[in-house]
């Protein structure tokens, strides 16, 4: 009973990320999550009282979720410098192409939706998820011997948050190339 | 009297820009619009048939409007490509500060929000746009005897679009501070 219990609310959690990345928090209705999950709204709202609350809940799982693919994305990184970068764009890049539909990064949508609301979680919890990919690709480029890692990891983070943005704007990966091509640069610049 | 009407034209397309750029365009109603422009509903409606049309009439305008802005920041930017890079970094960093609660880059959030609207017009009006400025940027670096001009033109876009992403989500103009540097040491690196 626990166990469908859990797994009831996982699946109302997933059909919601589904929904809000898709159409946006606003746009979604609980409807809309019940049809996608196959559930009774009823159900949802004996679950998560509200749609403020799904999102808190969506967003807290995806922040676990994400730091699980930077792992999975770090365990396929070479250990050179070069390298790292080139498995981290393309990684990037094989997930845009993969996803019908794409519909672009999921954190940035959601603070860039929710930016006339200063409070709102969305924002602490995307905030902490880019602070966590900076320090995870710090740490990577200070192993891989690369000059001022932090200073760098700052800059690859810039390199593919615009990227997303105009790959979503443009719709072809010209520009994670060009992101990837003007890292690698970056990291033999020194400072 | 055509006067007038000109003016009352102008006066709902600030308006809805206003609450567009605000609260996103789903949110936004007619009603509001009406609120902020001190206009009826009915005088709206005279003049624009839909909040689509009204969508198409603010993306047009804007576009237009941007064009302009691009215009005088080039005029302040000094002939020498490293006072070129500062100036148009801290341009943008003074709108942002300029900006009461600045809601991030208006045509990549109407992108982002309009993302799950393949065909929509907001998406070809911010292609164009973007294109316009990275074309704009590659014409000045190509003046100021800047090697591979397009090539680093893509690449400041990259790192603009990039610092909007993470401003809006950091709350602090670290992330243009570091596109800039980055884009002074693109701009050296050669290809």
């Amino acid at each position: 009973m626990r166990m469908k219990t859990e797994q009831t609310r996982q699946r109302i959690v997933d059909a919601a990320y589904q929904c809000f990345w898709r159409s946006g928090f606003t746009r979604t209705s609980i409807d809309s999550i019940a049809d996608r999950a196959k559930l009774t709204k009823r159900t949802i709202y004996s679950y998560y009282q509200s749609k403020d609350d799904l999102l808190a809940a969506v967003l807290n799982y995806h922040n676990d979720l994400a730091g699980k693919r930077l792992s999975h994305i770090g365990d396929q990184m070479p250990a050179d410098p070069d390298g790292m970068i080139e498995s981290f764009f393309d990684q990037l890049a094989r997930w845009v192409a993969a996803t019908p539909r794409w519909a672009g990064p999921g954190f940035t949508k959601l603070v860039v939706e929710l930016a006339h609301l200063p409070g709102h979680p969305a924002r602490s919890i995307a905030r902490r998820h880019k602070a966590t990919t900076e320090t995870w690709l710090a740490e990577r480029l200070s192993k891989a011997k690369v000059a001022f890692p932090a200073e760098r990891a700052r800059e690859i983070m810039l390199l593919m948050e615009g990227s997303m943005a105009l790959t979503l704007i443009h719709g072809n990966r010209t520009y994670i190339d060009a992101a990837k091509d003007a890292s690698r640069r970056l990291i033999k610049s020194g400072k």
